[in-house]
């Protein structure tokens, strides 16, 4: 196993302090998912320190080489003398450190700053940096955009069967129905659920928005489906084994739009069409985002984009962000959106949004290439179904 | 809606900036779910400071009662003038501290290192402390109980379907069969994840662990089944929507045990009845493990207790933990474990591992009470099927 390179001048070493079940710097560094806090540290070889009870299992599945018990440092002694864990954990650190002869120490902006005040205390130099695993992550390899878009035809497979029982519903008094009951957010929630399992994936929070709820875009939906409005699906799928993540929206109606909605799909749809024509490395993603913002403005629908006074009706979110194993990651496509390069994975996410209308949004993800992108979303854009 | 106390002695004030998808004491203080960092800061009154985009739903879902949209401080521009968001952010965050005429504020350990040196370097006294709201989540109301109650419910639903396949299986050459083919870790998997979904629950990472590579705790397992071997099945099952989590193992075998095996069954069995026995509100976290210690080593196994070097055979972690947002939060059962409070709720998970055996693990999930303690757990402990 080779130790991943780092960039990360003016220090000697690059050191994270984490659990890696939420925390993808760290399970993309180690390789290794753990719910516990266990010591990464790089200074040009790599290492983990972890407790004797992970020992076995990091060995195994951990693609760092150099694993270390924390009794190799004599943790529990320090705990039993300190009778503080926190204290114990920095005098293990610090001790690790020292007996690699280091000294100044990149952390990432995240580092718990108790533990780097410890740190600091026992006369180490630690420097937040931005972490330079993050940067790495925007680039995605084969296996990564693989797990994509596995993730994303399961999602493509489960909004299908949601999106049928929307379109087979009856209709009562305005409420969509299935025999004889109301047919409801958690019902479609379910459906999806269910079919996304059976490819051994997940999406926590799917957004099955009605109606004017749905013009709050992280609303997450609730209660009677309705004839006549929009319905916004957006889901992040994923692979429970690979752990990456894509990302999709699509907004739908059982019945007939108003012209107002009618429009407002319409600046969407086209809004993004402009957007993905433009995306190839080396655009920037400010340059993506100008272009969603221009085609909607033209329509006459305001955007935040130059705004500093609360704003929240219109286009009043970035038009994308990457995603991997996190659902939220770089690189941006907003107002300070930088340079796409070729194996980004983003989302292109335009949508409008009124309090007495409801939403619109529609979402594809992409990989960036050298001559344009690749839509790994092949799902259908209909308002009406 | 009233502002939580916090207990911050020597602060004005105590600050968190996370996401609460996955920081347990953001969602805990702010009640309201967003996978973005916000700002929550309670100076006796309690605020949010969120984007606009997130405005409508953090008044409609948060607890907190005074919500600020990040335009009242005029983020974007903010952004424009510094070309970087983190700064950005941190200048807002200091508008905010000095707007409410404060200069010494807790955060908790871990409270992001970049933005406290920022914090710092604009004058502000930051200063970090043991999460008081930790402290406050160890100790469960009624609703958190029900809620926890719930997801075990289920769990012992799912795996006692789950159970049924390995009982019913078929045996072929050592390996169970289900239909002629191998039945695997992830069939009875699948069959819980489904039974988990019917109740609207999920656990992540389900551990069945079957055979020698049982002796590591946390292996996930794979492959196939084996007859006259242990299967070891823990899970931590959460409803969806109330977020909180149990946690529960069984040991269970298809076939004949050895007597090794049978000895260690009934020896964590013990152990776990005793410390079950003994656990009530103002007994220490280390009393518990003590005991469990205590009836192990008298039947010849050998604890982590007392021990300093690598020790990765016997009893080689602690009795167990507090469980509820956190699947691993306070208090401990451990060598260090603090007093056990009325309403606390933990798992008690005495296991044996050994490399050329397996391991045998039992956990329950129960309610500290003030005479004794309330077992959440109601499944049956047969290490035979």
């Amino acid at each position: 196993m080779k130790s991943m390179k780092l960039n990360i001048p003016d220090t000697q070493a690059f050191l994270m302090v984490s659990e890696s079940e939420h925390n993808a710097d760290m399970y993309y560094a180690s390789g290794f998912l753990a719910y516990d806090s266990f010591v990464y540290l790089n200074s040009g070889e790599d290492l983990i320190l972890i407790s004797d009870m992970e020992l076995g299992r990091a060995r195994k599945e951990s693609k760092v080489h150099d694993i270390i018990p924390t009794s190799g440092f004599n943790i529990m002694d320090k705990v039993r003398k300190t009778g503080d864990v926190d204290t114990a954990y920095c005098e293990m650190i610090t001790e690790l450190i020292r007996s690699k002869n280091l000294n100044r120490i990149a952390v990432p902006y995240n580092f718990p700053v108790h533990l780097a005040d410890c740190l600091r205390g026992a006369g180490l130099e630690i420097i937040p940096i931005k972490s330079p695993l993050r940067e790495i992550r925007e680039i995605k390899n084969e296996d990564e955009i693989r797990a994509i878009e596995y993730a994303q035809r399961a999602a493509e497979k489960a909004l299908s069967e949601g999106i049928r029982a929307i379109k087979n519903a009856d209709v009562k008094d305005g409420v969509l129905m299935h025999e004889n009951s109301p047919l409801k957010t958690q019902d479609i929630r379910a459906i999806i659920d269910r079919s996304l399992l059976a490819f051994n994936c997940e999406a926590p929070d799917i957004i099955i928005a009605c109606g004017r709820g749905s013009s709050d875009p992280h609303w997450k939906g609730e209660g009677e489906l309705l004839a006549d409005q929009p319905i916004v699906i957006d889901m992040v799928p994923r692979s429970k084994k690979e752990r990456y993540y894509s990302d999709m929206t699509r907004t739908v109606m059982h019945g007939t739009p108003s012209k107002e909605l009618t429009d407002m799909y319409s600046a969407v749809l086209d809004s993004q069409s402009c957007a993905l024509k433009k995306i190839k490395a080396g655009v920037t993603g400010a340059d993506i985002h100008n272009i969603v913002c221009d085609v909607l403005e033209e329509r006459g629908y305001k955007t935040a984009r130059g705004k500093n006074t609360e704003f929240t009706e219109g286009f009043i979110h970035s038009t994308g962000h990457g995603v991997g194993l996190d659902i939220h990651e770089g690189p941006n496509l907003g107002e300070n959106g930088k340079e796409l390069k070729a194996g980004c994975v983003v989302t292109v996410e335009p949508g409008l949004y009124y309090k007495k209308i409801g939403g619109v949004r529609l979402e594809d993800v992409v990989v960036v290439t050298r001559g344009g992108c690749n839509n790994l979303t092949m799902f259908e854009k209909n308002l009406v179904l």
